[in-house]
């Protein structure tokens, strides 16, 4: 039976200290969606579109890696929210934070923090988002969500750009009065570089520069914006050093060759955005070599460079920031961020001054206070060396199944705990999601036919063995 | 001295169980910004663009209508927050949603909405945004913010009008592809109408169609869509109602001109956006007759109706919608909010299905529970009824100020509490402001030179008193 099963993985037995208010492991009760799931879904159809509904879930009883549903299936979450759960559920430090009277006004009192800041502001920005800054940057602007914080990423890249052009800040006359009719030269035919496979959000801006699934795109006017191939690597990436840096090679060349066309057209490129690790499109990697080379790109064709951490940050390949394996001290102008960081918003370098990034409320003060206490925890508890460590157990585990089923998986893949594996094609990629959340574990996929690995920070080593051990029994299921 | 400083207006005792949480009136220690503000500003700047900072406050110390900066001046709040605070600071009601254990899971596990929503989530979704649904709409989508609340509603309503011209919701294998690379027919030359002084948001599909301030278009690439002028009408409107409905025709006019242009020109219409009173662009009001005619035009041309009601929302008119007013069953294809609702979003008619409208958060189920209890008080309270109330003694008082300084003041004008008066010219309306703080009255600005009027849906008919009085002493000065 173990044979067929394939290895075991051994489940160490958890620190008690780490695990006290969590649960031993999974637990299900019924199908997923169970009754009371789809009775919910039922009412909720009469309200708003339900189709992309998985389950109904009881946060109160969620705790730590386990998210249990209305039904009382309790499931580890590899997932977390499409990778927005920074701490685990209901952490206790966070709990607090509720509890404690002196925060209760910073979640009734919103303020429109442009204008009107509280008075912790200050200090709660220092000990919340100023105490992560990537290299070379000192200013942060909060933001309510990624597509917003990307959105007005932009509009700070094309106001740098044209303040460039002009050689000073102060627009022309015509200049004000052509952008009041959405025409050239006060709105003028600047560009995004983006590439295919990549994802930066939904709203219109954002939304010319993904390029990930269709059905994103379908039916929404955009921009005639360039769009540079990524690179497509074999992993793992050790193995394949030279054909990799070919292939990284050839799309360098096609970015320099789009930055030049679309200047030529009068469309030039303000900006590149990119993702350390393109998620949504099928957790794509690429070298450092390549990041660094892309910035050298950027530099010299005077463009600004975004790097998206709005998935890739907060501690989850083991570093805070996923740009910093680049191992560079001025790798980027802008950084975006959200999901895990809780609020929306971008660092920047001082020259992207956002003098005129503006709206009503500007992010939120509490998910400020909630972020500073997320922070807090992280060092506490060492959690971004413990995200190393699940990383590799993670890793190796996916290399050792991969093996073992090899008509099943390949490029098993990944930093930290943002790992990926491919399936052999899309219904079994599907089909492996569903029989791994029937038995208590929950995944997501990415691109065409790959399962992402999206776990909190505080998933630990034993985590990760519970995780294999049953990803194993669902993978004997297709031998 | 009567006479210099003109009438006084009767300041009527307030009922005691109205204000036991609230102060007596303004209380002010320093100039604004003072001290502490300075200090704080100082701080902040190191860390931000503190261009737009007025002053910090402190929100534990603010109850009802007043906001108590951190310098400890008391100031009576018309402006709240950009007209974002529904029922003043720190409501008891509000306060017990926090400090109920309840809720705590609410504000700690904020989940991905669209995949894996609360237990609770229809009934406080029923409780709240389905209580106030507007006529003809029974469905609604969450957002975060106004900003993504349009951009959302805008592309369900160029989903809703490709499907309309294919003829199925089955895209071909054309429109898949081209859509990728930001190409039409996939990416399709589709457009919004929107209406010069308009305001919808400030991403880049919003921006498109703000035409309010220069600032904020200036250097934003743009889309090429029609721009119809909004009517320039005289105030009192009762009095010029021959002039004002010819203005109001030759707008009609020139947006089914627009219409017929644009679709010639390849971009066909599949939306009009407009607020039912534009407010950032001056508040500048129209007709119900204007309003149920563009919405027939509308459905001449199958071009959805998009009535934008971000800042009129929410009761600040008396009614629910500013656009009840109007006294129609069919209003609007899709309603959008944000602001004074706590959440972002949009109402929408069936046909609208936002099935491909998706994100990572979809709103915040804390601010949902929030709404609900908002929702309550102004149920129970009939803070409608005292909208309408205060809105009529504050409009009065503003006719008796215009008549006693009419070299000052023009065209005073407003529905309920949302109301706003002309001031001679810019400098003067900008120097009023802050004298009008100094005196313990927050107001703000809108449009050119004018002055909005915005208290929250608490603000009685004593504090209309109070607000006119230290306005009768500020305008004094100008004589």
């Amino acid at each position: 039976d173990t044979d067929q099963k394939g290895c075991r993985f051994a489940s160490k037995a958890a620190p008690k200290t780490q695990v006290e208010f969590e649960y031993d492991g999974p637990s299900m009760k019924t199908e997923v969606p169970g009754p009371r799931s789809k009775e919910l879904a039922k009412q909720l159809g009469e309200m708003q579109n339900v189709g992309a509904i998985n389950f109904f879930c009881n946060y109160e009883e969620s705790r730590g890696n386990y998210l249990v549903d209305v039904d009382g299936n309790r499931m580890l979450d590899v997932y977390t929210q499409i990778s927005s759960i920074p701490i685990g559920y209901s952490h206790p430090s966070l709990m607090k934070v509720l509890s404690n009277p002196n925060n209760m006004s910073a979640f009734v009192n919103r303020p429109a923090l442009g204008i009107l800041p509280p008075e912790n502001f200050p200090e709660k920005l220092a000990e919340s988002l100023l105490s992560v800054s990537p290299s070379g940057m000192s200013r942060a602007q909060t933001m309510a969500c990624g597509s917003c914080s990307n959105e007005n990423a932009f509009k700070s890249m094309f106001i740098w750009y044209r303040n460039k052009e002009r050689g000073h800040n102060n627009p022309s006359e015509e200049d004000i009065r052509s952008c009041m009719i959405n025409q050239s030269p006060g709105c003028p035919n600047l560009s995004i570089l983006s590439f295919m496979g990549g994802f930066h959000g939904r709203t219109m801006g954002c939304l010319a520069t993904t390029h990930s699934k269709a059905i994103h795109k379908l039916d929404v006017p955009s921009f005639d914006w360039p769009i540079a191939p990524f690179p497509k690597l074999k992993y793992p990436l050790e193995e394949f050093t030279r054909e990799n840096a070919q292939e990284e090679a050839r799309c360098l060349e096609e970015v320099e060759d789009l930055i030049v066309q679309w200047r030529q057209k009068g469309r030039p490129v303000a900006g590149i955005i990119i993702e350390p690790i393109q998620a949504e499109g099928g957790d794509n990697h690429a070298s450092p070599d390549f990041f660094r080379k892309l910035r050298n790109i950027a530099h010299k064709h005077g463009c600004a460079f975004h790097v998206d951490e709005v998935q890739t940050g907060c501690g989850a390949t083991g570093k805070f920031w996923a740009h910093e394996h680049w191992g560079m001290e001025d790798p980027a102008d802008i950084v975006s961020f959200s999901k895990k960081m809780l609020t929306g918003g971008f660092y920047h370098k001082d020259e992207f001054q956002p003098y005129r990034i503006f709206n009503t409320w500007m992010g939120d003060p509490s998910k400020n206070l909630l972020l500073a206490e997320v922070l807090n925890v992280i060092r506490r508890e060492n959690l971004l060396e413990e995200v190393s460590r699940s990383g590799k157990a993670l890793l190796q585990g996916l290399y050792q199944l991969q093996a073992q089923y090899p008509n099943l998986l390949s490029s098993a893949r990944g930093v930290g705990t943002f790992c990926a594996v491919d399936i052999r094609d899309e219904a079994t990629r599907n089909s492996i999601l569903i029989k791994a959340r029937d038995k208590g574990v929950l995944l997501g996929g990415c691109g065409d036919r790959s399962i992402r690995f999206r776990p909190a920070l505080v998933f630990k080593e034993y985590h990760v063995h519970i995780f294999l051990n049953v990803f194993n029994d669902v993978l004997a299921e297709y031998n």
